[in-house]
Parts: C-alpha cells; sequence; structure tokens
C-alpha cells in the first residue's frame, strides 16, 4: 500500500498541474463559463481516471507524460458527468466531494454549459495534443473514437439513461449489469487502453488492458454501490445512504451486500490476472485494481 | 433561386439519408436514448451546416460524398445544442420548428442526456469515419480540434453563456457582436472550413472559407433576430416576439431594425466577395449566402 499511496500521490500532483494548464484565465464576458468549468474540476477529485491513462501508457513501456493531454481529457469527461448528474432534474445532489455542487455556486443555466463545455473541451484538447514521439496520428483519431463510444450513448450516457430510468423499480441483475457496465466501467476501460494506444501498444496488450478494465471498473462501482451504504460520510465528502433513499438501482439491491463484497473480491483478482502478460511496468495498475476494494472514499 | 431550392433539397435529402444511417434501431435497455436523440435530429431541420460542410468540400474540388459523416456530425452538435437551450433552465422552449421540443416529449433528464449523447456521438462519428481518397489522418484531426473549438465554451458554448447572463440588460453593441460570432457563426465556418479541409483545401482556401463563414454566420444569427420580429410564425414553427419579450441581447435591440438589415446585406456581399479566388464550384456557397437574407424560416 506504501508504493501505491506514493505513486497515486505523485501521478495526482502531476495530473493537476497538466489540468491547470488547460484552463486559460477566466477573462473576456465568458469569464464565468471558465470559472464554472475549473471549479468542478479542481473541488478535489481522485484522478483515477486520467492515472489509469498514464499507468497503462507505462504498462506497455511509455513514460506516462506524452499521454498527459489525453489523461486531462479523461478527466474532464468525468467532471463533466458529475456536473450534470447532479442537477435538479438528474440526482439533484447539493454536495459533491465535501463541496457545494457546480449548479448550487453557478446557477442550473451555467452548470448544464459548463458540462457541456468540458466534454467539448475533453475533444479539443485530444485533437491538439502532439503526438508521444513514434506515435502515429492514425492512433490518436481511434483513441478519440474509442473514448465517445465510451463516453456517450453506446457507453457511459446509456448507462445514466437506465440508472434514472430504474429508480424505484425492483433490482434486475441484468439491468444492475448494464448499468454499471456503461455508466462507470466503459470510461475506465477507454481510459486505461486509451494511455496504452497513444504509447504504441499491440493488439494483444490492448485486449489484455480492455479486459482489466472492465473488471476494475466493475469492482469500482460495486465499491461505490458498497460505500454508499457502509462508508464515512466526512471520508466520502457526501451522503450516506442516498442510493437506497432513491430506490437506485445498486449491486448490493440486487445480489445482496455479501454476494457484492465478493464479486468485487473476485473481479479485483480476474483484473489482477489479466495483466500476467506484462512485467513489472504494469505494477501500479495491479496496485490499483487492489486500491478498489480497500478505498474509504 | 431556382438552382438554390433544387440545390438544397438535392443535398437536404442526401443528408438525411445519410443521419438515418447514424442511428441504430432504438432497442435494449437504453432504447429511449436513442428515440429521444433521433427525435430532436429529425424534427425538420434545415441541414444548413452539413450543406455548408458539402458545399465547402465542393468549391475546392471534392465530391462532397466522403464528408458526408462530418456533415452528420455537424447536425448532430446543432441539434444537442438546440436541445439544451429549450431546457426550462434555459430558454424554456415549448416548440421547435413546430414540434414539442425534447424535454416536452421525453421529460427533462432525457433531454438533457440526448443532448450530451448527440454531441458525443458527432466526435465518435468524426473519428470512425472513412477518409475521402488521399485524404491525410492529419487532417481529420485538425477538422475534430476546429470542430470542438467552435462548439465549446471558445465558440458556441461561450456564446451561449453571455446570451443567457445578458437577458434584460442595456444593448451593448461589443457584447451583441461576441454573442452572435460564438453562439452561431463559429460553428458555420467549422462547417464551411472541415468540408474544405477534408477535401484537400489549401490554406489560401481555409482562410477564405473562414472569411465567408464568418460573415454569413453574422448575417444569419442577425436575419435570426429580424424573422424573431417580423417573422410569419406559421412559417417559422416557433413564437414570433419572443426576443424583446425576455429581454434578449439581439442586433436589433443594438443597432436598431433598419441598421441591422443593413448590416445583413453588407455582410451577404462580403461574404460573395470572399468567395472570389473559387471558380463555379463555389456557386452553391455563393446561393447559399444570399439565401440568408431571403429566407422567411
Amino acid at each position: 500500500m506504501n508504493n501505491l499511496r506514493a505513486y497515486l500521490a505523485g501521478k495526482r500532483a502531476v495530473v493537476d498541474d497538466a489540468l491547470k494548464g488547460c484552463f486559460q484565465p477566466p477573462e473576456g464576458p465568458a469569464a464565468d463559463i471558465i470559472r464554472a468549468m475549473a471549479y468542478s474540476v479542481f473541488a478535489g477529485g481522485k484522478r483515477l481516471r486520467p492515472i489509469l491513462c498514464i499507468s497503462g501508457s507505462e504498462a506497455v513501456g511509455g513514460d506516462g507524460t506524452g499521454v498527459l493531454p489525453a489523461a486531462c481529457a479523461l478527466e474532464l469527461i468525468h467532471t463533466y458527468s458529475l456536473i450534470h448528474d447532479d442537477l435538479p432534474v438528474m440526482d439533484d445532489d447539493d454536495l459533491r466531494r465535501g463541496h457545494p455542487t457546480n449548479h448550487k455556486v453557478f446557477g442550473e443555466a451555467i452548470a448544464l454549459l459548463a458540462g457541456d463545455g468540458l466534454l467539448t473541451e475533453a475533444f479539443h484538447i485530444l485533437a491538439r495534443m502532439s503526438l508521444p514521439n513514434g506515435t502515429r496520428p492514425e492512433a490518436l483519431v481511434r483513441v478519440i473514437g474509442l473514448i465517445a463510444e465510451a463516453a456517450g450513448h453506446r457507453g457511459m450516457v446509456g448507462g445514466q439513461v437506465v440508472d434514472i430510468q430504474s429508480e424505484g423499480r425492483s433490482p434486475d441483475p441484468d439491468v444492475v449489469r448494464f448499468i454499471h457496465t456503461h455508466k462507470t466501467s466503459d470510461l475506465i476501460t477507454a481510459s486505461t487502453v486509451s494511455g496504452a494506444i497513444l504509447s504504441g501498444a499491440d493488439e494483444g496488450s490492448v485486449k489484455a488492458l480492455t479486459d482489466y478494465g472492465q473488471r476494475i471498473g466493475l469492482a469500482f462501482q460495486i465499491s461505490d454501490d458498497i460505500l454508499n451504504i457502509e462508508g464515512d460520510r466526512r471520508v466520502l465528502g457526501k451522503d450516506v445512504g442516498s442510493d437506497e433513499e432513491r430506490g437506485k438501482m445498486t449491486w448490493p439491491a440486487a445480489f445482496g451486500l455479501d454476494a457484492s463484497k465478493k464479486t468485487q473480491a473476485d473481479l479485483v483478482e480476474a483484473a489482477v490476472e489479466s495483466l500476467n502478460p506484462f512485467d513489472h511496468r504494469a505494477d501500479p495498475l495491479r496496485w490499483i485494481a487492489r486500491y478498489i476494494v480497500e478505498r474509504q472514499r
């Protein structure tokens, strides 16, 4: 765990620095949109997706630095999804990571547009990034397609739709699997894989990292569900028990709490196994898989 | 005008066909998001942006067919912006192009996500498009960056923010220019230019088409403002006089109706002049410039 802590802290600092470089100073008539976008990006995220992008690069021999713009783009997409998710027409949340949600600070119209702006800026950053040495533009086009597929109605947005529509319905294992896979796991998979593709990964490595991403992605969302039952509000920075109150279709609701913990542990073991083709340079990905079960927030 | 009518009708049919190909059948747990996305795309748009993309391709010697995926992507982005714009937290409109707005049919949460889905799918389509013969992937990456810049907080989203924030304030010429340039003109410019870049345009042509796009884009938004005062509700498919009611910062509000008509005509002339380097293959772009002043909706 000490290796992991040091690794995560180091990468988080690198990602935060790179994210700061993504925002021009809030000047001009549209200054408020830049303020609103930056507010949620710097409201204390774990930076899991950008770190997975960097670790995916390192696992296939990249240095992790050349993929930083892609790492930032993934965090902007994640942040946009949180802003829209927190809006009154969606989950109607007042607190996120211990801070007032975007619309509580900037109003609903600006929060909506800040989400739109972050999603669009992600693709702007991707398209304008300098390619790591030896990477061909075809690889960048592939990564843009992969991230768009994972973020849109074929992925995250599709998962959110079913999540919203399933509130209050009786839990259905197939539906829960659909929600968790698309709402969470797709973008986590794309994060890991895009770092690798931009660092010249061969198709075997892409396949193995896709398996890894799908497994930790699902485990991550199950652990989110478990933390919503057993977590500490102060550590989480958001309310506990809110899923049950809202009748959210969670993994524990469909399978029970004990079975959820067992599935989560099995997924982490399977994720680590899918890293067998890689040497020690994939150790951070191995640590991250285990961290998912042990994290408190 | 007969040439123009036939040209627009023909291209509209081609674009509509291509757009149909962008949507899989609404099946599976997330079927509603596909329904909601398709609903607004097929609610009777003019297809101005996709047609400009095609005409931009033709002006530099392309056949217009190879750029159809990009043309569709631009229409999806335009449609997403209308769906979010119509939401109660923004303009709160019940009617769009004579049909109930997306949130009136599908509810606000699904409408929000349908907008998110359309914006993301636009980049998915761009990244997965087959390149026209001889076009290099670098050109596609450039086009993705250009469209993202025009659509995001540096462009359309930035214009929308200032549009919303300016409601009820006393008209300011600089602010109106900012709103119209970014809210409308940026994506119209990107539409024209991206068709050309994907068809191998040289930098001189890109510069000339950028000038053309900025001029017709501004003229188009001014004509929208004028139609909101003088238009026919039945032809427009939306309410007339709504801008004044809401205290929108329009061109006529800042400069007066007569001066707005004069500026619009001057911009169209200047747009046609910027096409001087091109031969008859830019005639459709010339027709479209004149159509902008003469249109009824």
